[in-house]
């Protein structure tokens, strides 16, 4: 199966928000452990996200929940965060694994590349220029106004590249991401980032569905993927 | 004035949509003018997306519309497409004018660039991918689901990018497309294109109005907005 287009995860897939937030944080919040905080500060992400796709909340970009659960982060840490806008910017400087950037560039010579996060497409732009990701246009949650993993979010991506859903390739580092993609239409690839969440990580080990591709890394995929390149 | 973001009008601002098209009609419909053909067929944009525009007809993307127009256009030719569908991807590859892709390239050094167009996000994909246009992001009408010169495109663009109307510039090389941005808060670039329409041209051969910027080409542009690039 070879997809027509490729739609990727950013955060923990393409970049290590970690230790990027952390650093940030250990700028920003003097006195706290900025490891602690920024795992705690990315905890309260699903949360806020699920007051959306339940319908409780209208569509709001995830730079204003990351500003509000910023908040209740600091205040769960008794920490006052002198400059919280500033700060909640952390999220447009994350660095890239070493392969995202070689493997995309590879990969965006046989067919269009796009991100399909939960981010908005200021944030995604943002990180893209911080990081060098080549992406030919930007899809996501701002194009479907709503979040992962509502199926909607990965069919709009389908839809506004005018591509069937079968054609286009979901690649996640998170097993139910790949699912939702999979049960949306998409086709899927897996690539494992075993240290998105640090040395004691247990989850996402590993492929643990029948996904289309399971790779080692972005250049294994183009690989796989494109074995001979145009 | 220093704006944070540039939006692009594509056709015509950025690519020679007049040529490109005539080229590929040449190929796919014999014996007829392939210049006057391209003409007629582009003829039909503006009261196309008017239907879309008065909501005597919901969101449909250009790529739909062109499609449309180009079984109108050959009935007044008399003449037969034989494969309409390929045909119509000719809007797919139209070529830059020369000062385009060098003068984004240090444009977007300052400041992310997304094309602001009445033309597909699949459609400005495809266009990116063929004549090399190293945009940021790709906003335009499928953001809004409507067509310029409504306000609503306009103002979709500063919204998305997360920036006030006023910090993003429109470019383009049609008087009228400013005038709209102008009256949507949006500062303002005009760029003349005096061969769009060849040899003849009568239209948008000067700056109409109080622009913001008035600029020979993208690199002109590039040297009046950011004279110290980072």
């Amino acid at each position: 199966m070879t997809p027509k287009a490729l739609s990727f995860d950013v955060f923990g897939t393409c970049v290590d928000w970690r230790r990027a937030v952390a650093r940030d944080t250990a700028m920003h919040v003097p006195g706290v452990d900025p490891l602690a905080f920024a795992v705690a500060w990315r905890g309260q992400y699903q949360p806020a996200m699920e007051r959306v796709r339940t319908g409780a909340r209208g569509y709001v970009a995830l730079d204003e929940l990351h500003l509000e659960n910023l908040h209740h982060v600091a205040e769960s840490f008794a920490v006052t965060v002198p400059d919280p806008a500033a700060l909640n910017t952390a999220w447009e400087r994350l660095d890239p694994w070493p392969d995202v950037v070689p493997g995309l560039t590879v990969l965006r010579r046989s067919v269009p590349i796009a991100p399909c996060s939960n981010g908005s497409i200021a944030m995604m732009t943002a990180l893209a220029r911080y990081g060098g990701l080549p992406w030919d246009c930007i899809l996501g949650a701002d194009i479907a106004r709503s979040y992962k993993p509502k199926p909607e979010v990965y069919r709009a991506c389908a839809a506004v590249l005018r591509l069937a859903e079968s054609d286009v390739m979901m690649v996640a580092a998170h097993n139910a991401d790949l699912a939702a993609a999979a049960d949306a239409g998409l086709a899927t690839a897996f690539v494992p980032r075993r240290d998105e969440h640090g040395p004691g990580q247990t989850v996402d080990l590993r492929a643990e569905g029948p996904w289309t591709v399971v790779a080692e890394d972005f250049r294994d995929l183009a690989t796989q993927l494109f074995p001979d390149p145009v």
